[in-house]
């Protein structure tokens, strides 16, 4: 029978860590609850949708959590509902207990709640992760090749494996991350510091998503254990466990060519507001696609929607070189590309009105490229 | 054929105050468009979703406008879609300029962007309201009534004349508003320091919502016409019309009774706070009330929702008299009712376990004073 006191705001900033990993729609309803295992070394949160798994611990040693553990135990209480009375609580501690089997007497103050939990034996097991050696990794590293990567995978379940990011180390070092909806993709290339044993593994990319969402940049480094169909990140006091994606992940570097016949440069937030016009009058016809023209040196954007109205209009190039080109394309890729780069000028090359071209920050055209696939008209 | 160069920022802000008018999923499609008629004194925008018209001046003279008006002329556009391509616009002026029949060209810096339009002798006259001697009201006092009685207003259309908040001037000086949805009543009622003619309106609580968003706090007053069926409210560039609900209003001066037998002044967060602890629970439960215990000075509060749990908890009081009551309601009523106060305590008068019980701010019980109706529980 659960006893402990609690400082209200540690407890309900890890359960809101923890709450990520739970859908309140879930299928299996026992997955809406949250499981809370106290024992002598301190509190463990754990809540999962099934795809995803976040365990949180709050240590007794924790000074900020004012944790004090009178009696071990666990038990299941629906999550929302649960993190929602805790806030609603008045004072800045709060005591936990278990007055009955699987019933819990929250007091804070003068005031007294009664919740009905369930039995904690009925939360399905999380499968252990090996715990070898494992991978450690810069956290906002990490977050930031999500960030450039996981917005090209797929949204749509008919191949499941392309709403994955395909991380590939090579070499005890090269790291690969690449992500492909079959009319864009995003790869990003980097060498780690410490050399670690090779893997190659698709990871959803909305738990890469929730991931970036879970760590906070204050924790500096991630530890990353694998197995055959799950995938543990760990910090010192949350585990994120993901299930990994089956299947072969397509050949990607067959896609990039060293050739190309022309390049432009721009100014990175020039180019996106001029898609971003392109795309408000793309968007309401059917072909939804926007025209560049790179002809005699000068860039211009070209959309024609019979129903709404037309843009037309020039773009102003840091540098233009190569063969004249028309290409027609979805502004929403090349949106969606220029927001994942973080540099001030970006560098596209083409090959041809049909074949797909390239982007690259203007300053490494070497470990961050993107490739986006032209429309064919007429 | 109109054209005219303006300041992009500026005709932004008119567009979007205009635009609150204006609701995308209109029945009626030409009310999906914003009106723009250009004459030589300004430009005049007019939307309208049928209930509520908004028309909002800019006129030439305004410097901060940076209007030029070449040639006059009026249209109607797409509203949200015109909005959106404004506020994409690169430069901050544009000019726009109608290049051949309800065909519109937007340029600003080197960007062209073409829009179809409609023949503004498509879209429905606003009724005109007879210019009389306004009443004049200031601007934070009206959005303060409205805030203190509109929620209280019913939102269900099974007794339309319940939708709106009741207006009554009488003696050209003694203002009333009060809005009651059957199971509470908000009723707050002034002085006007100027008289006026006396009269006696419900207009739609939902057009007062939109009404306290429409007019910043820095118009310092609003002139009000009457008609019959119409209301405007007017400020230097802003014209907000809406109708009226017919119907007579029921009357509520008949709840409102001198006599109580318990009284209890609370801090308003106080109770506030353990209002909505115990909605949290009390919401799962059937019934959805809390049970209010007043015995021997003392006051508690308790649900019992046996799906999910139960609330007990000691209110701290201010003060307390009378006899001992226990009376349930629904907590959301007193949670809506405390929000509405202002001030920072409340004093609440009950007469029996089955009658209304008042609710008035503690320094003040003449002029701001709710009701709210138990629940019977036998």
């Amino acid at each position: 029978m659960i006893q402990f006191a609690i400082n209200k705001a540690y407890f309900l900033q890890a359960l809101h860590t923890t709450r990520r990993a739970i859908s309140s729609k879930n299928a299996i309803p026992i997955l809406s609850t949250i499981k809370i295992e106290v024992t002598s070394d301190g509190i463990y949160l754990t809540g999962s949708n099934g795809q995803i798994s976040i365990e949180n611990s709050i240590s007794a040693s924790e000074e900020n959590a004012g944790l004090l553990i009178t009696q071990p135990g666990s038990i299941l209480l629906e999550a929302n509902f649960f993190i929602n009375v805790v806030s609603s609580l008045p004072d800045v501690t709060l005591t936990f207990e278990e007055i009955e089997q699987y019933q819990v007497l929250l007091k804070s103050a003068k005031t007294e709640i009664t919740l009905k939990g369930k039995d904690a034996e009925q939360y399905p097991r999380i499968q252990e992760v090996d715990s070898l050696t494992p991978l450690i990794m810069d956290t906002k590293m990490l977050k930031s090749i999500i960030a450039e990567t996981s917005f090209a995978a797929s949204t749509q379940e008919s191949r499941p494996i392309l709403t994955g990011v395909h991380f590939v180390l090579s070499n005890h070092k090269d790291l690969k991350a690449v992500a492909t909806d079959s009319h864009r993709m995003s790869q990003r290339q980097l060498v780690l510091e410490h050399s670690a044993d090779n893997f190659d593994v698709v990871i959803p990319s909305r738990s890469l998503k929730e991931l970036s969402a879970v760590f906070s940049d204050g924790i500096e480094n991630l530890e990353i254990f694998f197995s055959a169909n799950q995938i543990l990140f760990r910090s010192e006091t949350i585990s994120f466990y993901t299930r990994l994606l089956e299947g072969n992940y397509p050949d990607t570097n067959r896609l990039l060519s060293d050739s190309f016949e022309t390049e432009v440069v721009f100014e990175t937030s020039t180019l996106r507001s001029a898609m971003e016009r392109s795309y408000l009058i793309s968007n309401a016809s059917q072909s939804g696609t926007v025209k560049l023209e790179i002809i005699n040196g000068n860039v211009s954007a070209h959309v024609n929607s019979p129903e709404v109205g037309k843009v037309n209009e020039d773009i102003d190039v840091l540098d233009v070189s190569g063969s004249d080109l028309i290409i027609s394309f979805n502004p929403t890729y090349l949106i969606d590309a220029l927001k994942a780069l973080k540099s001030e000028s970006v560098r596209i090359r083409f090959i041809s009105p049909v074949r797909p071209f390239t982007l690259t920050p203007a300053d490494d055209s070497e470990n961050f490229i993107q490739l986006i696939t032209p429309v064919r008209t007429n």
